[in-house]
């Protein structure tokens, strides 16, 4: 075994005063080398963390008895100590120096030894997979003079010097910082001169030639950053093997920091300072010989789940060439012709991995003159479909329970089954990339106004709406558009918010994208782009294509469905959707709501047969007139409410009284304020005058919400008596179980509800004594200001129910509003000042405490009080999870998050009940 | 004494089920009528709740010795009961009775005896003066045959029949309902009939006739709603003095809910449940003849509060006639020579009643007969001068202490003396009223373009700018004007809190009026007024006043100043103003403020020589082309900065980084913006788009404060670089005593400070060298989002100051823009939802539970964390208390409010600290 090794003697021998702060020594104090090799290791799957997933793997497989060359695997900890640094600490090296010892004496061979050389692997893994992100040397070792014994040995001159020009120019890359394209020029030249078309194909005599010419452009470049002791000092020692190890293993280091790497990190909510694990492990060649090869494979299938061994491999190949594309790698299927025995040994080790992992892996294999090795194992990536499939049959297989299978599924892989996609091989032209604010793929003719989308798509033309952003009266041109696409706009803005209800694909804060709505016409980077042009929106990425490109359907598995059912059987949230219409609501009950946790109303307004009440309603001047008004809506509303309530039948329907300002319900355009002034019989200063008096600064903190039902009664007692008029007829006359709920929103003091709620009772006590029926109406009201989540022990008083509005409450704690924070959220997000934004996922430390307190209050007052929330955040399973935290009764999201919100409510509550029996 | 009368016995001897709720019994159980006369009382000024002020008042006076005529006192909490059962219980009615003969025997008389009869004054009184808000009958006990008696045994028939004739017209009208104008009527046609214009020269023919008259008037009218035992059963029994009795003490419990009893405690947020008592006092007559006489008395002066007794007093006349106006009430000085030794007894009942009370009174008296009898006394009201005078000149009396005489002037009274006031004697037109947003009086032409205010101010002229609502880009205009009128806007809107900073007179939300920019001139209800009409502004009342109306200049008066100095000594507050400008800076330093706690730094963008600059600056795409633009601006900014600091030599200055959105420095006019893209070299189509595009939706919440900060970083850098040039050149080259505080606003996150706090320091580091100066300069934040509240310990982690933002704070709590509340504030107000304005005064319960969460969050970070608040609260005094009480180190207000926020400061102080010893 590889004795102790203490970080703290590493990094305190040089220095005089080895006193660091505590908080440094309690960190270093720790073993930095696991070895592993010869059936024993330093560790395996338990240390993670330190050895990366890569190191981890090694030892695993090496502690389980498979074939893995020997190596040793330097601590994560230690990239940051480097990262800092910008070197090896001295003990560090000696370190080393004694674990490559270890290595020779286990390999019976000599580091830089012409007669017997050990060559080694130096590979980057950290305890987070970021696939292809970092840095990699292979055979590393190899010299002049280790070349040539290596040729020797093997008896192979052309895998010997073929193995050289690799190592040469990955190290020239990687460690020198030398452009990969002037290697891959000598090399295409050698190629022409040789009139091979495969790297695998060069004589000798080229291989030998591109050494050399390898190591002039590498030893005429600066030297290297790197210094310190036994490294180098600065200067190029590419025949000394150490010194190659030294900067390798710092390169691989540094490689932590290269753009991409951060980049992915970023895009992942990866933390900076996990730091990567460095695997220095004994070279085995799948590329000496027609007897050798390389590989890789999935235990099961990633793309489908089928349990059958998937992978591919290449003879006479390392493994990058595997994967590098340059030449065609085989299927699996096709090994057991090749080397019958390695074919039946990989698949052994498969069945041996899953048994012991439980999970579907993804390995890297070498046979070395027909001796099967493994160099990698970690947790197969797979499709939505595959891990629901694998998860499903893995718990039928006996391997894990139930509660594990529904924890095998992300959320997002499942709500990614519903969406179309862009199909993969298709060819794409981005043209512009926006917010991908709505999942989903979809194509059709640029249109630029509502009512043209709904003409062209009644013509049965697909439409995509482009606007610089929407709002509630473009409704009917989005729900007519297969796609939305916008200039302005966040991810929860109008545009946003409205198509991931409707579960239609939609892109929004797409800045290089300018709409000339007067001309009919939009500009994307100086192009012009007329009306009935032919896009294609990638919800799920952003990005904008030209044309038409193909489309893929999507649907639940089978599986999926399965995993669903069997989620239900362990979450305690109910879970609601949003839905505004009968059609919606018909939906929701197909993915399972159990509920409508938030029906709005101000939809209904706008209807064509309505609109013009609504604005005789807003002219009114006094209660008489307006009562006549809204009395015209009334029927109309009831039969909205009708439609829901049925479908509905036995489950809770939370219907919102109107939410909006009054003046979101008046034209904009002149030529419309025109249109109004003619109906209305008004002079069309009158008509602008109005329109001018009802503006508001800001109309998110305006009047709305309860204080429209405050100051217009009339339009909360004409829903009221609507929504019970309506629950009524159903009951008495259909024979349908209502169950509605009355929401109150923007509420911030219970006067407000104590006025309103006596208003209600008292307007539906009388229609219930009209219809002679009783029904269990209750009321309640939405949480989504700052000021009546702390004040929540006073609403709850007069309140059945609460509802989280983390939309509003989001912004209003912000200060933030969702329309206009395009400008400045991509700043936010690159500065990492947002590591999640705050309207994807409840942010806990703010939104999430006055939610903690909104439901401690609120409970204080009524030990029963049912809460949910049925802002965006409901199909959030992060957030989910959070609610499931603060002991919510249900979650609300669009219909279509539905399915996503029961596995986050099933996971949410399994991963809270303790770690998982197996 | 009285015997102990129990409210229980009252209530339930009726019932056959005695159980109330336990809080009823609790309420209940307690004494409800009190007695005084004869030097003895049940109760005096400890019992101000029970017995109302009037009442009090009189038991205290027994008490002491002073002339009161006996009588009983019906507790205020027999108010609500009445209120409810809309009678007297028969116990009630029992011990009233008992109370009635116990007068009897105290004064020899008997109630309805005609002989001797007793006669009563039934009047209301409240724990808090409502002055002539309620109802009052005098007389009572007087009928067909006590009237004869009366006039036989005082020998004088008129006096008997005036009586009679007067408690008739007030039991007709408060009782019965009879509209006053129609006794009124008779009244003075007996007057034209015997030719004469004054009612105590009535012969007694009129004055029989009109008792006939008006019994004729009272009978025929519907019975009163009153019912019970004892109580008439709904039928009128005039001549029976006990129902009288019971109708009237049930009237003047009514009266509590008379309209303008309800609307005055509306206004002065007087609570509904207090209730009224009943005071039942025998009657005492200064209409007895030229030897009788009433009169009021204030122990010193109200309006200038010289020491000395000042009223006045009417000979031959009840109370009632020295206040209504019907008659010239005599000056009290002429009381001397009616009758001496009544006029002796009144000084010194007066100098007594100072002594007891130790406080100025105000105090009714009547001379019967010669005889000198006390009706009344409580605390007088006086004005701020008088307030001032009064407590400096009985501190220094030795009456009370210097904290108490710190604590007799409210700070809404010494904000009053600083106001110009429309002269109170002028003639005035009202046209229109708004929302008195800053107080004091103005009179000028209107203009409706802040270019025109400020050419026609350099002419000379006075003018008033007139608007739909201000923006930053008015702020020359507005500061040319006398004062501003707004048809839009809030309590807290722009013009409402730049006016109240300027001290300059404004009135917003004007709803009558309607202002056409286009054609220079405004409408008011449908009246036409064009640029240059001359109109006056009363900003104390809201009112909009026709042409010139003369005004009276508000200054401190000596003793106010001195009470002030008085104040300093018992404060624990700091308290600072918030000034942009120099000059500001240099009225705060007058008003005793000690230090800037906002400095905005956003007014020194609009200049006519920056604009252009600031709009390079929008208009740039690249940081090299914004930071070249925002070098030009740097010299100006450290040229403002280098007055204010100078001005402030020796105390700190808060500067707040840029906060307001780009485009507010955008013109929003079509004619401007072509100007606009003329100056910047932009086409036309170019800088609409321009704008269009930086429009938010709702820019309270868009892209502004520390958002701007991150994304333009130019823009900090420059301002930190500018002031921090500022400070070093004073402190090296003027010897000024800089301390320069830099804040960051709008932060709703520590990741946000982190980053724009190093950005400060490096920035500061780097001037700082430069001129090889250390300041001592610290960087805070505004806490102006809940959100920040919420993470303040993470918050703290990065900044040496909190400064709360109350504005915002309480508009994003609430949700609601303080642009916008207008159109709903006024229902919200009327319904009691808000009981008091939250823009005006800290809403504790919501806002203030944040502020109170961020002052322990931040000192669990920093325990010695500096806290201020420089929101518009920092002024109000009720918020100033609150302030003290949550600990904060220092307020800061608009410089005219400096002073009272210092008085307020000090009063919260020796609130907290106890009662004041004396």
């Amino acid at each position: 075994m590889m004795e102790q090794m203490e970080m703290e003697k590493i990094t305190t021998k040089r220095t005089k005063k080895p006193r660091k702060p505590a908080s440094d020594q309690v960190k270093l104090s720790k073993k930095v080398i696991y070895f592993f090799g010869n059936k024993k290791t330093d560790g395996g799957k338990e240390l993670l963390s330190e050895m990366g997933g890569k190191g981890a793997g090694l030892g695993e497989m090496t502690r389980i008895g498979l074939p893995v060359p020997p190596g040793f695997v330097l601590s994560t900890r230690l990239c940051s100590l480097y990262r800092k640094e910008k070197k090896l600490s001295a003990p560090l090296v000696k370190e080393i120096r004694k674990a490559v010892e270890k290595l020779e004496s286990m390999t019976g061979t000599r580091f830089g030894d012409p007669s017997n050389p050990l060559l080694l692997s130096v590979r980057s893994g950290a305890a987070v997979s970021m696939p292809g992100m970092m840095e990699t040397i292979l055979n590393l070792g190899l010299n002049e003079k280790t070349a040539e014994g290596l040729a020797k040995l093997t008896g192979n001159e052309c895998f010997a010097y073929d193995s050289y020009r690799r190592f040469l120019q990955m190290f020239g890359d990687v460690v020198l910082g030398i452009d990969s394209r002037a290697f891959e020029k000598k090399l295409g030249e050698e190629k022409r001169k040789a009139g091979v078309d495969d790297d695998a194909k060069l004589p000798l005599s080229s291989l030998r030639k591109l050494a050399g010419e390898f190591k002039t452009l590498m030893t005429a470049t600066t030297p290297p950053p790197l210094e310190g002791e036994g490294q180098g000092e600065g200067e190029i020692l590419l025949e000394d093997v150490h010194w190659q190890l030294y900067q390798a293993i710092g390169a691989v280091f540094a490689s932590w920091d290269i753009p991409r790497a951060a980049e992915y990190r970023r895009i992942h909510n990866i933390p900076d300072d996990l730091g990567t694990a460095v695997t220095v492990q004994t070279m085995v060649f799948g590329n000496m010989g027609e007897d050798s090869a390389s590989g890789v494979a999935f235990t099961r299938n990633p793309a489908t789940g089928e349990k059958r061994v998937y992978g591919e491999f290449l003879v006479n190949a390392q493994g990058e060439d595997v994967v590098a594309g340059t030449r065609d790698p085989l299927p699996l299927s096709r090994m057991r012709d090749w080397n019958p025995s390695s074919y039946a040994e990989l698949l052994e080790v498969c069945d041996l991995l899953e048994k012991h992992y439980l999970d579907m892996q993804d390995v890297e294999f070498t046979v070395q003159k027909g001796n099967f090795w493994m160099l990698q194992c970690r947790r197969g990536k797979r499709t939505g479909k595959s891990a629901a499939r694998i998860a499903v049959e893995m718990a039928k297989e006996g391997l894990i329970t139930k509660e594990e299978a529904v924890l095998r599924l992300s959320p997002e892989q499942l709500s990614g089954m519903l969406h179309n996609q862009v199909d993969p091989s298709a060819h794409k032209e981005i043209l512009a990339e926006g917010l991908p604010a709505s999942p989903g793929a979809a194509s059709g003719h640029i249109v630029f106004h509502p009512e043209r989308a709904v003409a062209w798509s009644a013509q049965g033309k697909k439409v995509l709406l482009v606007r610089p952003e929407t709002s509630p009266e473009d409704i009917g041109g989005m729900h007519a558009a297969q796609g939305i696409l916008t200039s302005r706009g966040g991810m929860t803005s109008h545009a946003a918010v409205v198509t991931r209800g409707m579960g239609k694909c939609c892109i929004v804060g797409c800045f290089d994208l300018t709409v000339h709505l007067d001309e009919n016409r939009c500009e994307i980077k100086g192009e012009k782009f007329p009306e009935g042009t032919l896009l294609t929106l990638d919800g799920t990425t952003g990005e904008v294509l030209r044309g038409t490109v193909s489309t893929i359907k999507g649907e639940f598995s089978t599986e999926a469905r399965e995993l669903l059912q069997w989620a239900d059987t362990f979450r305690t949230l109910k879970v609601r959707a949003n839905a505004d219409l009968p059609e919606d609501a018909a939906v929701a009950r197909k993915f399972g709501a159990e509920g409508i946790g938030l029906c709005r109303t101000e939809h209904m307004f706008f209807g064509e047969d309505r609109i013009l009440a609504v604005r005789r309603l807003i002219i009114a001047n006094n209660p008489e007139a307006r009562r006549s008004a809204v009395q015209e809506i009334l029927p109309m509303q009831r039969n909205d409410f009708m439609g829901i309530l049925r479908h509905m039948d036995g489950l809770p329907v939370t219907i919102r009284l109107l939410d909006p300002p009054l003046h979101e319900f008046l034209p904009r355009q002149k030529e419309d304020i025109e249109e109004l002034a003619k109906t209305l019989g008004l002079t069309l200063e009158a008509a602008e005058s109005l329109v001018d008096r009802m503006r508001e600064a800001n109309p998110m903190l305006g009047h709305r919400g309860c204080r429209l039902g405050i100051t217009h009664s009339e339009i909360y007692e004409m829903q009221v008596e609507a929504i019970i008029e309506a629950a009524c007829l159903l009951q008495t006359k259909e024979n349908v179980r209502v169950i509605p709920e009355i929401m109150i929103p923007l509420v911030a003091d219970a006067a407000e509800v104590k006025i309103l709620r006596s208003r209600v009772d008292s307007v539906a006590q009388r229609v219930m004594d009209r219809y002679s029926c009783s029904l269990d109406y209750t009321v309640g009201t939405m949480i989504e200001l700052p000021r009546a989540a702390l004040v929540a022990d006073e609403i709850a008083e007069q309140m059945d129910f609460f509802s989280f509005g983390t939309n509003d409450l989001t912004q209003t704690t912000y200060g933030i509003s969702r329309d206009d924070a395009a400008s400045f959220m991509p700043a936010y997000e690159e500065k990492k000042i947002f590591v999640t934004d705050p309207f994807a996922s409840i942010d806990e430390k703010g939104v999430g405490k006055l939610m903690a307190i909104a439901v401690e209050l609120g409970r204080k007052t009524k030990k029963q009080l049912k809460i949910g929330i049925c802002g965006e955040h409901g199909g959030d399973p992060a957030s989910v999870a959070f609610c499931h935290k603060l002991g919510l009764d249900y979650v609300s999201c669009s219909p279509y998050r539905v399915a996503v919100a029961r596995l986050a409510a099933a996971q949410a509550a399994l991963r809270s009940a303790g770690p998982i029996k197996k």
